[in-house]
């Protein structure tokens, strides 16, 4: 275990957060809220924290840097920005208690958008502002981010190896050759994306504010809004244009990367690209029909159930109708592309689009398999055999997915509160989307929650957000070995 | 497809039917309860079907018999079994809906124990000694009990295929050399085990009729009774023998094999049995001191704490009091094992204990593979490296587990019962337990539900009991296909 290297990347990521914090501390004083004090405050523990580290750890060596290193990287990483991004919520005391800030972190941070407020719009503006960023630096990997502008060490291997464990989805291709032109070029479209959401936004009649925050929430597939009823209140122009751009969000970078190229067969005939938008439209249009009562005219319905599957199956979040109040079969698709969720390789989380794929034809196989042991059956996608192994480890990672979501309903249940209430709670977690039913409803929030029961679904968050691995690596003793 | 010789087996199953429900008619005529004609009439049903379909595939071949053959012989024999035994019920008016009745022996045959009727005590001796008998011979396979009986075919081939079919578990281990011989083993350990229930529920005076009908339903880990409120009036002593019985009937019956052996060694240190009784007795003590504020003495509360959770775990179904009522870390734990399940070759349900402990090994072992991708580490099973195709197979049987899982419960939803419901009556019928949560509790019944949601959960329970491929094979064309 190279430690020191760890350290030292954790050293540049403080000192990383420290200088992201600074917008927010601009419109804290540009406002004059009187949060000032608190940024100042979290800026200077960051980097102070970052500069002691990176003074002990200056003799560091870059050689030594396998995936062991990159999952406790990543790990280390994810926990350590997220204590000190909570500081400004409980330094400034509108967040009163400390778990509850760290609670808001991570869940900004990993993009999950589920929020222990009762009234966001009672939040200062910097803080606001602050919320909704993390979900944008969490969307693409904040080390991914801080790979596309610190060129650390001359040693290519360790930048692989984080973007390997932080990527989601089953596999990481190299765009680029060099790790930190893939990690540039994703953060590049990741911009222009974005940009292009903010202008459809203001073209929209929302307040610049308002329009930043939300670009932040959309691209980032958080959910974080800056009104207490999130898009509810919003024209239908605004929901329609946050129901496409979040299902574009949920598309495969990759896609838009052979767009870019020019190879438009290579994007548009990809089979995961497909099943995302089929489900997308399926359910919408079954939803659609299944609450065509509730409300007054069809294209009403329509909106509402587009706006939702989109919100729930790229995991953002945001909402514009109750959809805790939809009959049980609409709610229970929602439950399904809440665990199926976005593509791999977006910003998105869930189980992935490209998983479930290979998981369907995976139980094809394995059923003519059980007619003929003998014969050999690969698995195509888009056309290609896949490799054993990647079936291997989709099949464990939905194992370990389950077991994980099993162990984390069990400890949010001591707390004794209903079924519905409790797993859907740690499946909005863990699949970073944010609301989910009964208790915890598009209208609630998760702040009713004990303390013991926060940090399981903080846990949850994290775990989903990095696919388990990395978070369970920290628990392994072997992964601490010096020796190796 | 070998489809002639696959028919030939059908209409000595459906012979050995007719027999089988003999014993039903001798109390209907004894009793004179006037179900005498609907049990000739089944009678005779299941004859001249058996009688016609053997004349018809007179001319059968056994040499082609392979695992295709085995999975569609096991998956339709056991539809068909429930198709000719639904008819005792419906014929004598006391079931009046076919698909209840269906639903019934569906639920019966495959030891769910999940019921339609408002009252069992309104139903003549004649059904409900019937409705019990067909827990005890679906426990151990009903196909497993042809080969006992009938040397059918001279190529011991096609019992290996349809013992591996029928038999739950990650694997089967041949007993004896010979299949046949396996299959006869199998019973007398069974009807060994059956007897000392029978004498321990005498002994504690239980009436005759009553004892008998309890042992199968034990026995066979289903959950049927001939009482409306199932153990509850029962005396301390019934419900702990039935809660031992209930356990020991989980056990993987190899155990018994290698104690019979006197090989105390191999049977004592095996892995599954220590995380069986681990996890039930832990689960136990959890849930004695959760719901220890409900009972009077810590006794009970420890009493019906063990009882439920054997009869969850080993998913027979039994209650001695409403756990619907337990507070939610308890109804959580039941959960828990409702999905864990018994052993592998036990007589009970669930995903098994074997393939729990592996799929955790397993996790394990994908961290520390996670952290040093090129080491090659073994799963270790009882000091033995497991073959890397058991656990492919494992994660795979995992990955169909929760996709039917998942497609049932959204069938089910549709017609817009609450979450809990619908989730735990699809997780009771998929692991053959009985009762489930809410409106499916240990006080209700499957009643209410309409014809569409008992045939998805009369299929959800085949699909369980025969853990899924088999009857996604029947779905599968190729399965059908005759050059073949």
């Amino acid at each position: 275990m190279n430690i020191k290297f760890v350290g030292h990347i954790l050293s540049y990521l403080l000192c990383i957060e420290a200088i992201l914090l600074t917008p927010s501390l601009a419109i804290a004083v540009y406002d004059g809220d009187g949060t000032s004090t608190a940024f100042i405050g979290s800026i200077s523990l960051c980097a102070i924290a970052g500069a002691a580290m990176y003074r002990l750890t200056k003799d560091y060596q870059s050689q030594r840097y396998y995936a062991q290193e990159g999952m406790i990287t990543v790990a280390l990483a994810w926990i350590v920005l997220s204590v000190f991004g909570a500081l400004p919520f409980w330094i400034s005391g509108q967040v009163p208690s400390y778990i509850d800030a760290f609670f808001e972190t991570v869940s900004g941070f990993t993009t999950t958008g589920a929020s222990v407020l009762p009234s966001v719009e009672d939040l200062s503006r910097s803080l606001l502002f602050w919320r909704s960023f993390t979900h944008w630096l969490g969307g693409m990997g904040i080390l991914v981010f801080m790979m596309a502008i610190v060129p650390l060490g001359r040693d290519a291997g360790y930048s692989l190896h984080i973007l390997r464990a932080e990527s989601p989805g089953p596999s990481v291709s190299k765009l680029t050759p060099r790790m930190g032109g893939t990690a540039r070029m994703l953060y590049l479209m990741y911009f222009i994306l974005s940009i292009l959401c903010l202008v459809f936004y203001l073209l929209g009649g929302m307040p610049l504010f308002e329009a930043v925050c939300h670009t932040f929430g959309t691209a980032g597939t958080g959910g974080f809004g800056v009104l207490n009823d999130s898009f509810m209140s919003y024209s239908p122009y605004l929901q329609w244009v946050t129901t496409i751009f979040m299902a574009l969000f949920g598309v495969n970078f990759t896609v838009y990367f052979f767009l870019i190229l020019k190879e438009y067969a290579t994007a548009l005939l990809d089979e995961e690209l497909h099943l995302y938008f089929g489900i997308m439209i399926v359910t919408s249009l079954l939803i659609t029909f299944d609450i065509r009562p509730m409300y007054d005219t069809f294209s009403e319905s329509f909106r509402h159930a587009a706006f939702q599957v989109s919100t729930v199956m790229t995991t953002t979040g945001y909402a514009t109708t109750d959809f805790d109040l939809w009959p049980e079969f609409s709610k229970m698709l929602l439950i399904l592309v809440m665990i199926v969720g976005a593509c791999a390789g977006s910003t998105g989380g869930g189980l992935k689009i490209a998983r479930v794929l290979l998981l369907l034809k995976t139980l094809r196989r394995n059923v003519l398999k059980s007619i003929r042991p003998r014969s050999v059956q690969a698995v195509l996608i888009n056309k290609r055999p896949m490799d054993e192994e990647v079936i291997e480890n989709t099949n464990a990672y939905l194992s370990a997915y389950c077991i994980t979501i099993l162990a984390c309903v069990i400890l949010v249940s001591i707390e004794g509160y209903p079924f519905e209430t409790n797993v859907t709670a740690v499946l909005a977690c863990f699949n970073n989307i944010g609301p989910g039913l009964q208790m915890v409803g598009p209208t609630c929030n998760f702040g009713f929650f004990d303390p013991f029961s926060k940090l399981v679904l903080s846990m949850a968050m994290l775990l989903g957000r990095l696919e388990i691995f990395p978070i369970l690596a920290i628990f392994s003793k072997r992964a601490w070995n010096r020796a190796l």
